[in-house]
């Protein structure tokens, strides 16, 4: 399939970042194949997307989601940590099937795909059906399979190989599955070790939950005389590739270790905010060129998963919170949420519209009262756009939404079927 | 003219909040005539709108902007405070005429009809421009004559005389005039106790920034012994309406004084991170009873003018900075951005959805996956929603915007004008 796009702006990040004006981008199966300042007579598209009045941008990518929490949405907000978790959360999450798991992915993924999200970052109870919606939907997926316990049994380690073996590199590598062991305190050392050992063995990614509250930092300190981040690395997590969401309490040792051992860290801002755990120090780490990607969590604890409201969020709070108007600024913010993302899928030639680049691009729609006068491109994507501004989404050269459109979720048959198992 | 609007949800503020499933309201002139579960048989309306998965709210209130900043709008970006000010911002500033002003706030107003705001509560030079704006747009409306300096001079009590004569109380009380001298540090203390006079004598309300940064609180202390909230109470200003903007740096007395003085704090979440001012204890003024509105600011320090999204950072950034995840509820914001605004106006009969109260509202498109399932209404619009779920905007009972086409605002040629005056 060939695409092109006609008489687009693109934002392109080279030493800074550029806008370029009104160019032509050929896209054939999964690759950028060219972008010029004119059509190129040899390049024959199957298909012809008007860019005039648009944005081309390099995809957004979700850094930590829990996708099949739609159907949580809302449920116990304003409700203390555990109050909201053992008498709201757990409760709801026992009874949810394989169907739920299914159909709550591919809502929350409807959702997504609306706000430009090309890829993601997920991990939940069930995974198999998550790979299947992500799948279905046509989006870019790191599947996280949760697990957590005293011991990683057999029971366990066949589920993941289970999962591993029917998704893993599944559609060129689109989908790939990781193996999430939730937080270093709903798992045992050895539970810890087994994981990792696992992970390295089928040479998959970890994604875990690290340094979220204040209650955890105390923990481990209690527990194991060190911080969450140093127990990880004392346990050897670091020497592959970490997936670690929140790093909200971190001393400065910590700090250190995630950035220079390369740790991905997802910052959840919407999350810390509203479960009221804190703000991470991702400046710090942003400071010593470490890895900061951007996420929304489950949509029960933000509660949407907005990618471009949660880059508006991340890019005020931080200034706000280090009384410092130039920390964290628009073009950082904007390739924490798109160009660092392809850590996350150790993909080089992803995150940037570049000729020889994976074709996951999203396009925004610049003709709005809010977008206008467009002084600044970048601080106008970060701190002025809505993700309704988002027209048009491409994931490995696959069109998964066009004039808001989507291509790959009937939208009328999923609230029926969800309406079934909710009633 | 006669409107009803069938078959929808409402949310009415009782002695809790209320969603009342599927009724019929009725629209009579500027007036709510009558909510009821059936359609009226006496009532002949003469325009008919489907409320079919629709929520009707009161309308959203934006208690404090600058409306012709959007020409402004992502100017100096992550740059110091003093560095946006005197470098990017009052350099511009300077070179802004009557037809900037008018069409810059023509601009904004088009931006917040969309996001369903249906009354603003604005300061700025040339407000005689901004009056008309708010006029022409059908918005309801406080406009503030912005002003500083040494002396009240007569050329500054014309040029106020001027605007209130003209625009005060037009349209059915439709706008407002208030006197807005700048901030306690822009102004003398003579220029001060002058301005409150002559807002005594036209029986008008005041509209300044108060406490909005550290640097404000330390010079206040330094030159008059006394916070800037005790300096504006000692003055005497505290004895007619006053509409304090940002209100961040308060001290528990500062804090009882506005409570008890029902002061009106206009809360500015997003300005005040992005400019690195710090955080209102709005929770605390809350807890006393005291009133509390939000504004997004003039959209360069913004940098939008979305009620919606500025009502959900509300709602989430003091429960992370206070560790708090109970404190500042979704039922509490929701009141802030659409009731309390009824103290901006002097109207009691505003800000509900009840017989006899004025008809300023707004119909939510609820058929949005990010909005399903629906287990929590209130949660759902603060937490949740988006500003492009607005679908109807009703102001003094005449139609602004309906499926999300503005009817007093015409795009194109706004676009076309404001080209002219940037270019």
């Amino acid at each position: 399939m060939k695409i092109l796009i006609k008489d687009v702006d693109i934002i392109q990040y080279n030493e800074e970042i550029e806008v370029k004006k009104s160019v032509f981008v050929g896209i054939e199966n999964d690759t950028i194949k060219f972008i010029s300042e004119k059509k190129l007579e040899n390049f024959n598209p199957d298909y012809e997307i008007d860019g005039k009045n648009k944005l081309l941008l390099p995809g957004f990518i979700n850094s930590h989601t829990h996708l099949p929490m739609s159907l949580l949405r809302n449920v116990g907000s304003d409700t203390s940590l555990m109050d909201w978790l053992y008498n709201h959360i757990f409760p709801k999450e026992k009874t949810l099937t394989k169907e739920h798991i299914y159909y709550g992915s591919i809502l929350t993924l409807a959702e997504m795909i609306k706000c430009g999200t090309t890829g993601i970052n997920d991990m939940y109870f069930l995974s198999e059906n998550v790979c299947k919606a992500a799948y279905d939907s046509g989006i870019r997926a790191s599947i996280g399979v949760s697990i957590n316990g005293d011991i990683l049994s057999e029971n366990i380690k066949q589920e993941i190989k289970q999962v591993y073996s029917k998704y893993h590199n599944l559609d060129n590598g689109r989908i790939q599955v990781a193996i999430a062991p939730h937080a270093m305190y709903t798992c045992s050392k050895e539970f810890l070790i087994d994981s990792l050992e696992l992970a390295k063995q089928l040479n998959v990614s970890i994604h875990t939950h690290i340094a979220e509250t204040k209650t955890e930092y105390d923990y481990s300190i209690e527990k194991y005389g060190v911080s969450p981040v140093k127990y990880f690395d004392e346990l050897g997590y670091f020497d592959i590739k970490v997936m670690a969401a929140h790093c909200v309490h971190l001393d400065d040792e910590d700090i250190d270790i995630i950035s220079n051992k390369k740790v991905i860290c997802l910052h959840n801002p919407s999350s810390n905010l509203k479960l009221a755990s804190g703000f991470s120090p991702i400046h710090k780490i942003i400071a010593k060129q470490g890895i900061v990607t951007i996420g929304t969590d489950g949509c029960a604890s933000n509660n949407n998963v907005n990618i471009i409201e949660e880059m508006h969020i991340a890019s005020l709070i931080h200034k706000g919170y280090n009384m410092d108007p130039m920390l964290v600024k628009a073009s950082e913010v904007l390739k924490m949420a798109t160009q660092n993302g392809k850590h996350i899928f150790g993909i080089d030639n992803m995150g940037n519209i570049r000729e020889g680049y994976k074709a996951d691009l999203v396009m925004i729609d610049m003709n709005k009262p809010h977008l206008y006068p467009n002084f600044d491109t970048v601080s106008n994507i970060v701190y002025s756009a809505q993700g309704s501004d988002v027209d048009t989404v491409i994931v490995d050269g696959k069109i998964l939404m066009e004039k808001r459109q989507l291509k790959t979720i009937d939208l009328e048959k999923l609230y029926f079927e969800i309406n079934k198992l909710i009633s």
